[in-house]
This record gives structure tokens, C-alpha cells and sequence, in this order.
């Protein structure tokens, strides 16, 4: 399966995969053993010649005609995107998102264990959401390290999310979900992907009629 | 300027639009008058010639050497997303996402006035949060007739969001943000955005070392 030779897979392929995982998952749920690229395609709203040209990328999973095996191609997306482990998350920021963050049951039940949320502002220091502790920003590289914290989500302020960035980097942080409104400037093998919902209303408001 | 033979922008370079949009505004707010694609570029890690080329599908916004007049380019940009106006939202559920998106001023500060949150649950409805109510379901269809309500953002679980969607859409929304974690599906005149965390942590582990 393995060949040398091919080029890696382009970054708006990787960033499709968890989406097939999601649909998988939910076909799952619902006891179906076997599904097409036909039927992830009418759930996901992406044509099913894509569906085979990104999955084909990483190897042959499915026979034409019959399909693909639900549970094994789960298995196999979960492996290329390095899911079948648990992965500890800190959170930088314990205000509105911070805390949305930390109660939202999704990020454990997909194996992202939040270990920490951080705040600088003395009153919410000690506050326990969901089981997690908010603690002091001075405790976050300690925190990073003892857990070996590769990803981390950042929700503060815009003002603050530059410096809180810089910091968790140079503690080992590789990834990074930013929900503050600004650009950050990382080191190469640093990746962020950003969730901005004020973007993405204002992508949708350029087709609405007035 | 307008050249009806023009095919339209592509999807993707209107969603580009609102970060040159940010980054425009974070400029305005140091006081600076005028930028280049260069300058938007290294903010945004975009490439300059991806930027020159993505405003080239609206008209011609700068000289070549002189750059751009932030207040203007800011202008037209507000101008071709339809953000010189205000634009009233609903949040559908008052769980914990829901009520972050409540009390998030960047909505306000950019033109979205949030005129309702819905839920089902008896217990939350009434609570005032950042000086919006909780209502009941039952009152969603007539606070989007009475606003003319077009953009509405989904914060329920998985399981009620397809039925949330429909009901929003036969009262008259065009466009969805939606934080449930399943693909809505919606007839070809409604516009749907995602924000999954989950698949954004996921996109990233592929790229982690263990």
C-alpha cells in the first residue's frame, strides 16, 4: 500500500477526512455495516468522485461495486489521522468560550482530553468547570509539559492571543485552534486553524438578498 | 467597473473576503491609511498575487505602487459582502455554545444584532443573557417574520438541528451557522456554514508526531 513515490496528500484533502470520519461514525450509529462513496456523498453534500479520489490518496479501501466496510474504514481514517489515542488539550482563556470549550462533551468522546484551562484573572482561578480546574497562566508550561500538551485552543482576547501563542509554542504546543479574531504569526512546523463565526456570517450575508 | 460578462467570484475568494476585511480593520485601528497586498499578505499568510488576484474579480482598488487606501478598500469590501447595513440573527438553543454566542461582542461590534434565543427547555426559558431573552420554540417563526430575520446560527444538539434547520427555513432564513455536528441538509437557495472544533483538532493530529 505504501509508495514511496507519491506526493503527500494535499492539506484540503486532510482537512476532508474527519468529516467522512464524522459521517462513518453516524452510519455507524445507525448499524449499517457497508456504505458507498455515493451514499457519504448525498450525506455530506461532496460529489462521490471526490469521496474516492481523497480516500484514494491513502490506499484502496473499498471493492467497486460492493463498497466499503463501515467499521473498517473507520479504523483506517482514524489511523491516518492519528485518532486511536488519546490527545490532552489545554485551554488558554476561561471566559465565555474558554468555558464553552470545556463543557462541550464532544471534545472527549473523540479522544481530546482537556487537562487545563488557564486564565490570568485572579477571580476565576480555582472556579472548577466540568471537572477541569481553571488555572493560572503561570502554570501553563508546567502544565504543557508534565502531559506532553501538543495541541492547545486558544480563547482569549485578540489583544492576548499573539503572546499566549508564543508562549505555549516554546513550552511544545504543535497545534492550535484559535477562536480570537487575529491572524497569529507561528513557526513553520506550528499548525492553527482559526473559528471565526463572525467570517463565516459574513461570507453568507454577500448571497442574501436585501 | 461592472462587466456583466464576468463569470461570478468563486465561492472560496468570498470567503477570503472577510479576512482581508479583518485584517483591513486591525490596520484602520493603528491608524494606518494606506496598505499593500504584501502587507495584507504577510498578516494573513496569504500570497500577495492570491490577494491582487482575489479583489481583481470586484474592480481595481489600488494603483500599482502606491497600494491601498485602507478606508476605501474597507468600504467597497463592506460593500460587496452587504455589511453596510445591520443584519438581525436568531441562535437556536440556549446550552452552553448558544449562550457564548450571546454574550460574544463581536457579533455587535460588526453588524449582527442578535434578536432571540430559542430553546424547548421550560426551565431556561425567560433568562435574560447579555440583554437578550430566552424564548420558547414556539415563538421562533413569528421573531423571524416580525424582523425579516434571513441569517440564523444553530447551537442544538445533533439530534434536533435537521428539524430546527427546516422550521427556519420555511419561516424565511437564507443562511445557517450551524455548531451541530451533523451535515444539514437544505434546499439550494440556503446557504449553510459549519463550526466543528472537533474536525478542526482532528485535521491537525494528522500532522502531529506522537
Amino acid at each position: 500500500m505504501a509508495n514511496q513515490l507519491k506526493p503527500p496528500p494535499p492539506d484540503i484533502v486532510i482537512g476532508r477526512l474527519p468529516l467522512y470520519l464524522r459521517a462513518l461514525d453516524l452510519l455507524a450509529q445507525e448499524h449499517k455495516e457497508v456504505t458507498s462513496s455515493y451514499e457519504l456523498g448525498e450525506r455530506l453534500g461532496i460529489s462521490s468522485a471526490q469521496i474516492r479520489k481523497d480516500l484514494s490518496h491513502f490506499g484502496d479501501f473499498g471493492k467497486q461495486g460492493t463498497g466499503y466496510q463501515i467499521d473498517f474504514l473507520i479504523g483506517q481514517l482514524q489511523h491516518i489521522l492519528k485518532l486511536n489515542r488519546h490527545w490532552p488539550v489545554v485551554v488558554i482563556g476561561a471566559g465565555h468560550v474558554g468555558l464553552a470549550l470545556v463543557n462541550y462533551k464532544g471534545f472527549q468522546d473523540n479522544g481530546f482530553d482537556i487537562v487545563g484551562i488557564f486564565d490570568r484573572d485572579p477571580e476565576k482561578i480555582g472556579q472548577e468547570i466540568n471537572g477541569v480546574k481553571v488555572m493560572p497562566d503561570s502554570e501553563l508550561v508546567t502544565t504543557i509539559q508534565e502531559y506532553k500538551v501538543k495541541l492547545a485552543m486558544i480563547a482569549t482576547p485578540a489583544a492576548a492571543a499573539q503572546q499566549s501563542a508564543d508562549i505555549i509554542i516554546e513550552a511544545g504546543v504543535r497545534a492550535i485552534l484559535s477562536y480570537a479574531p487575529i491572524t497569529l504569526v507561528v513557526p513553520p512546523e506550528v499548525h492553527v486553524q482559526y473559528i471565526d463565526p463572525v467570517s463565516k456570517l459574513q461570507h453568507m450575508t454577500y448571497y442574501l438578498e436585501e
